[in-house]
């Protein structure tokens, strides 16, 4: 591929709408263009490096025996209404009805095309277990698409759908794919990425995992053991607090007038108490029933929204009490006085507390010295999110870090929550129908993408792994007016392809600066320099876009040595292996 | 991969939807699976097939100098309002809001993704000219979708659009398209593909083809002399036409009374007359105006729709008038006494006519002896379907052969619609900013493989070209049981799978019968079979599925053999090129 007539322009300037690196040098870099919020159209760079993604990917599936499908990107909502999905999934799930007013949907995720598929060709238990995947588009509605590729509303995902007989098969082929998974990051150049327990989610289902890139930009929080390695998302972390001490000799609960207290800061600056000796409510909808559920936590903690979603079994909401007819005191609700009809939860870390201070349950009241052991503790449970205060839940010898990550992968083990809803069944051994059971692991090949540049991006552009990287040899024919330099650069141009490498000759007639600021921002990972001054010498410059090698040889070795350094630098990933 | 684990299940019954040959053998065969009206999986071997398509347009996508990107699915409406197509264009667009309550659809082309694109990175003229293109899935609201994979609502496409300063430019480059798109259809094995002219629809511009993929069961006509080769579809065809002969004296006109002949046959029983001594009206509605044209044409010919349309320069609907207020008699119109305010057009066959009878503007009478040499030449035009009867309007010599085809691919010459629309511009050599111009080029990869079922099948399966096979080798084990059979079959699988070869070995203990008619249902091109009774003699038997080739070779020559018989059959479809 010639430079001149690469489509897809470089700036210099970097984009206002940019907060993330990637998104910034995916703009910059003549890699992406935004066609809506969320929406992008890939340039051929992008499209290259996607492609790459896609192959190993494709291989990494093939190598644990899945079975490459194509589902539809545009789904009827049967399929979906028996699932219960239709109805469950919030409005991420774009709706719409076709010409003739049939409900559709596009897939966000394709559990039910799977079962859809798999109920008819799985019928026997000969056939498990096995795995389905595809790659194709998704679409999800997002509320906040933002960091160029990393959140958006349109992307392309490898989804894979594994069917079993028995738990235990699932179990195996699911760590199975862990490793698989492990391997695509590596194979891509990837860094810094864990896996961490995390909550299925809307998805359903048991055990789940999200492969986390660490990396400072990213919107998601882990908390990690720096000791023994125990790791999760904020959704399931748990962590163990030093309980509060000095809580002194139980006294007697005292009502006082608290004016104008609605908040903990303003509440313990009005009452001179650190805010642990506070218990603060949140109160959210069950979105089952609609009615309103208070779940009670240390006044320095935090509820965690999903530790509550699953307790409760169903969808919540944080409510808020627009016209009054909640009749409850928000901003000074406690567990004493509370409406009996109200269910109330208490965070673990409330467990054993007294003489703490609660709402009143009467607006600018609230009562010092209550005593929570009376309450049952079966209306104890962990509810509260992680902090760094905690210590980790698994070894005990250290404190939680958090740390901000980036979510590239996840896997999840389903169960028969959508086999069962929509009747798939298969005969075993002796004839009788049976329930399979299934796991699925998606993973965002745009994201993907995206981290990479966020993990090994300079200054100046992206950094491509070879494995990965658009073109593997970068040609800068510095003042090619000159003709021993156009012949010289054509010659190993054409020399270079021959010997099968997807070579970018930068052919302008442009400055060595703007040449090279170009290059950078393509982050080809082998860069050769002709120019008049080296050829004078015999010789062309020899580059990697890692800064790891920078030489000069002869013009005849510069084929073999740009072969020798690509595979230099792809043992390097399988190194890794 | 091994046909015990092959997720897909195999039919012996012809599915009772199906009239296609292709449709019935995809479902047969275990490749694809309905979700919803037009919209299909693909399983494993379908899947594998459009891969092989797909790198083979990829690859000559490249030849010609295409950059591939990456259009989103899902656009938002402003595009298409700018060029104008979001209003344009009909049901067949799915049109939806996000959650916003933004305008979306569902691109079923993309000349406004690409413009988008092209706009920002196509300013200067030294880019020109540039060719992007995508493999992507698009979405067309069909209102019967039928026939599998040959009308679907749901399809992957490969679309490519060019830009350029200038006609000449945009002509050559076309030509160089309709190049490749041969080479494409016969890399992929896909006989009996013509180019025809074509209109260009709803797409704008002049100039356009299709690729017809001649079939007796296609749904489209195409105008063909055996003579000359000229070639068209019915949307443009024409023909020319033996004039009427003994019209006689030209006699007076003379109303006549014709009660209840709304329609040609009873009326020229009624008046003993043949067909071509009538003239027929046909009553549009203009999309621009709203306001009625009619349409006159010779009694045994019909209106071709398109060509009133390309004439009038809007969209036409068949008017039916629903509350009388249109005031025209419908089924007795004729030319003279109509409403003045009422655009009038004749078809050429008319040209020179005289003694005929037309309708007399009121129910149950026609007019006899008219004579349509009194109305102006300008009102004449070229507005019927081609017949057989007509000879080709090129050579002159022969008669027009109309066949049966399905349209495979489709190119056109758009000229500035979009970008015009768009107000895409470039700065040219003296900096004036200046129109580019556009080609786009299409082809439907789901239709494609199809189709090459239609070309190829027999009454067992899919014959698939080896170039596009799901896989290249079939093995059959025949009593696997034998640990003989087992040990040279699995040995030759091992052997042929590290020679590069895909490889799918039927591992089951079922019948060589069972096992044969599976295999039939699969297409692959070579077929081993490893069987006790072969083995005794030393041999295993190679069949070609094409039935070339029945033979048996000795165990140890196998491999090398099959490697031959590979290597004959993908040159039989270079040897096209």
């Amino acid at each position: 591929m010639k430079m001149s007539a690469l489509i897809g322009e470089r700036y210099k300037e970097w984009p206002s709408e940019a907060q993330l690196k990637s998104h910034g040098l995916l703009i910059r870099g003549g890699y992406i263009r935004q066609v809506g919020a969320g929406i992008y159209s890939l340039l051929t760079p992008a499209k290259r490096v996607a492609a790459k993604i896609e192959k190993i990917i494709r291989q990494e599936m093939d190598r644990i025996d899945g079975q490459e499908v194509l589902f539809p990107v545009v789904l009827p909502r049967e399929l979906w209404d028996e699932s219960g999905r239709y109805e469950s999934v919030g409005k991420e799930l774009l709706r719409f009805t076709d010409r003739t007013g049939h409900g559709m949907l596009l897939g966000m995720t394709h559990e039910e095309a799977a079962v859809h598929l798999a109920r008819t060709e799985g019928k026997s238990y000969l056939k498990y277990p096995f795995m389905i995947y595809q790659i194709q588009t998704k679409f999800r509605d997002e509320a906040r698409p933002r960091g160029g590729l990393i959140r958006v509303r349109e992307f392309t995902m490898k989804d894979a759908y594994s069917f079993h007989t028995n738990w235990e098969d699932l179990e195996k082929y699911y760590y199975r794919c862990h490793e698989a998974y492990e391997r695509i990051y590596k194979r891509a150049g990837l860094g810094h990425v864990v896996s961490v327990k995390s909550d299925s989610g809307m998805m359903g289902g048991a055990i789940a995992h999200e492969f986390m890139f660490l990396c400072d930009d990213g919107e998601d929080t882990i908390a990690i053991c720096p000791e023994c390695g125990y790791r999760a998302n904020m959704e399931v972390a748990t962590g163990v607090l030093a309980p509060v001490e000095d809580l002194g000799e139980c006294r007697e609960p005292e009502r006082v007038p608290t004016p104008g207290t609605k908040d903990i800061e303003s509440l313990c600056d009005f009452l001179g108490i650190p805010q642990n000796r506070l218990v603060k409510a949140v109160v959210f909808t069950r979105e089952d029933t609609g009615k309103a559920v208070v779940v009670f936590v240390r006044g320095d903690l935090e509820v965690n929204e999903a530790k509550v979603r699953r307790l409760l079994g169903t969808n919540i909401a944080q409510r808020v009490d627009e016209d009054g007819s909640d009749h409850i005191a928000y901003g000074y609700i406690g567990p004493q006085g509370l409406d009996e009809g109200i269910e109330v939860w208490f965070d673990n870390s409330l467990k054993g507390m007294y003489n703490v201070v609660c709402g009143g349950n009467e607006v600018d009241v609230h009562v010092k010295n209550c005593d929570l052991r009376v309450y049952p503790d079966e209306r104890f449970a962990d509810l509260c999110k992680v902090t760094e205060e905690m210590v980790c839940p698994q070894c005990g010898k250290a404190h939680i870090t958090l740390k901000n990550g980036i979510e590239v992968g996840n896997i999840f083990q389903l169960g028969d929550k959508y086999t069962k809803s929509m009747g798939m069944t298969y005969a075993d051994k002796d004839g009788q129908l049976k329930t399979p059971i299934m796991g699925c692991y998606g993973i965002g090949v745009g994201r993907l993408l995206a981290s990479v540049i966020e993990d090994g991006a300079d200054d100046y552009g992206p950094v491509w792994p070879i494995s990965i990287a658009p073109w593997q040899v970068h040609i800068n024919a510095i003042k090619r007016a000159d003709e021993s330099v156009k012949e010289q650069a054509d010659a190993l141009y054409d020399q270079l392809c021959s010997a099968g490498f997807e070579v970018l000759y930068d052919d302008r007639d442009l400055s060595a600066g703007v040449q090279f600021a170009d290059a950078d921002l393509l982050g080809v990972p082998i860069r050769v320099v002709v120019s008049p001054r080296n050829l004078k010498q015999g010789v062309v410059e020899l580059k990697t876009r890692d800064k790891s090698i920078a030489e000069t040889v002869p013009v005849a070795e510069a084929a073999s040595r740009v072969k020798e350094i690509a595979a230099m630098l792809q043992k390097r990933l399988d190194d890794q292996l």
